[in-house]
């Protein structure tokens, strides 16, 4: 069985890689707390697939089970939802000692992880992600939240879970496009930390593609690695951090302009594709670099161009980003592939330079 | 000027003691960091008292200052408040360098500090309590939260001020039923920690009735002292905590049994009184022991007795209590005036008797 381990200043915890849901059980014991209820929180989506094989996993642990299932989508990751799965934990009798286990993509990792801070002031919770998406970024690092008014993730919590569970086999039932977008995390990751990664992904591209379970073990490891790493080093979010937003003050400017008609992960491409051309603009990467991080972006099916966006207006949305402070605009850029650092100086029109890269 | 060195895990911050206003602006200037933005969040009972004052004496940091008002009491601790607050933020452009400061009483301080907690994942917040029940208690400690479904307090978080600002003035508008409850609390932490403490509290009284500064400080400081050193050494209420629910178990079944018509001080000296007497059933406490907790509680206004209520009601609600684990009543029990510890042995028998000792 691989595993990582997770060490942030106050808490430790496992992520570990499997292609079944057997083990849960064993983890679950290994936690060593006896809990007094689970509840089990996942969507319309995820719940048909898994919710069952999940319930028959853990029976053996004997404790009184729930599930509670809301309806997919980001549009559900609201305080409305929040408030209805506070009256299903109090309906149910859940107290401290209660645990909860987040079973779906990013949107029931988010939400789970908040209720679990906020509940009593914080109980437990397990992180079983589902889509690749969340195994390689959302699952990890403590981010958790709910979107309020338009604004996404405004309000949250940092809080860690106990565990993270990959079961690779939940790749098998994602979509294609849902899989690219994880996709582009990955690539984010080994762009920013790591050569030979990036070049290990093109060399087990039909591995991947193919859904092989060492080759997705290995992947995933591989970038949980890279954002535990992180993670452990900046709880939240001083400073090191930043460098997870490569390609993402940009990218999240597009997704807000394109009304979230894109994946996170196709914004997040484009956004790196730019970055890297400000990049080549400052002698950093060369005219091959940006080829080939071109090439690698379209192997796994993401964009490298966007069409119906004036430069300006894609200027002008960078100022709204929620970590634009003191209207700086902050971008992360690679000085060599595998490499990367914080750069608070540039100057409209290299920004302006970069973005004419990636707009049809 | 007097203060005290709170230590958390990954918190420090003062409790400074003062007679006005005036040192709020250098005490944040201490804090070192460059705010974008300043939100004062207090209620249609504070606001009008000390607002103006508070925004005067801050405007030399030449910060954006805005006020939040919104009514008095806990029927207003919930979301629909708490999203109206997020709303004014928004609004008002708040960003992660945003400051909060709670003036008011322990609604406003827990509402201000659950909203701190979670917006943008956390920003920085300052607690003014101007009540004596916020000053010795609700402040110090990070607990924050809302209620929800006619439970209190069952969403929050643990979260730290950065500073907590006592001003012993803001307490000569405080109405005399509202000091008495704050009263209750010092006794608590006189009786669980301090025997001297306890002394002082009749000795001191006249003065302290009178708001004497000098005695006030005192006061407050060796409550929050003894509050504070708790807290320091079990951030997150997982054993130490524990003692702070002297009077507590009991108080808050009374408290919801009596909806809320009593204030809470009132139900933690009943509380205490019927802990007492369970003490003196086993031996710990002496009858005089007893008599003199009784005189200090009637000294400050507190009631010993309560009417209306019945012998197996109350008993039966200390089992609805969040604390009450797998149906275990666990109660802190005083071994000799000044020092306590944590009793889960205790019968229905024994329980029932204490209980008896205050129903009317």
């Amino acid at each position: 069985m691989k595993y990582i381990n997770v060490n942030t200043p106050l808490n430790k915890y496992k992520i570990v890689f499997e292609k079944d849901f057997h083990n849960i059980l064993g983890q679950i014991k290994q936690l060593g707390i006896n809990y007094s209820n689970i509840g089990i929180i996942s969507d319309d989506n995820v719940a048909p697939l898994y919710s069952s094989e999940l319930v028959t996993s853990i029976k053996e642990l004997n404790v009184s089970t729930h599930t509670f299932i809301f309806p997919h989508g980001e549009s559900n990751k609201n305080y409305t939802t929040i408030n209805s799965i506070y009256d299903f934990m109090i309906n149910n009798n859940f107290d401290r000692k209660s645990l909860l286990i987040a079973l779906g993509g990013g949107v029931v990792g988010d939400m789970t992880g908040f209720v679990a801070a906020t509940y009593m002031r914080g109980i437990d919770f397990i992180q079983i992600p589902t889509s690749l998406l969340a195994q390689v970024d959302s699952s990890i690092g403590g981010k958790t939240g709910i979107d309020f008014n338009g604004y996404k993730n405004i309000i949250g919590a940092f809080y860690q879970p106990k565990l993270v569970y990959v079961n690779t086999a939940t790749l098998g039932t994602l979509e294609k496009r849902e899989f690219a977008s994880g996709m582009a995390e990955i690539i984010k990751h080994a762009l920013i930390m790591d050569s030979d990664y990036l070049n290990s992904l093109e060399k087990e591209y039909a591995d991947i593609i193919e859904l092989d379970h060492n080759a997705l073990q290995n992947l995933i490891a591989n970038s949980c690695e890279i954002k535990s790493k992180v993670v452990s080093e900046d709880e939240k979010e001083q400073g090191l951090r930043a460098i997870l937003n490569f390609g993402h003050t940009i990218g999240h400017a597009i997704e807000r302009l394109k009304n979230f008609t894109l994946t996170h992960g196709e914004c997040v491409a484009l956004g790196m594709i730019a970055s890297s051309n400000i990049s080549m603009l400052l002698g950093d990467l060369s005219l091959e670099d940006v080829k080939y991080i071109e090439h690698i972006i379209k192997l796994y099916n993401l964009p490298v161009k966007v069409t119906g966006l004036e430069l300006d207006t894609v200027y002008q949305e960078l100022f709204h980003d929620k970590k634009t402070l003191h209207n700086q605009i902050n971008i992360i850029l690679l000085d060599t592939l595998g490499s990367c650092y914080q750069n608070k100086n540039l100057t409209k029109k290299e920004i302006q330079k970069g973005l004419k890269a990636i707009l049809k």
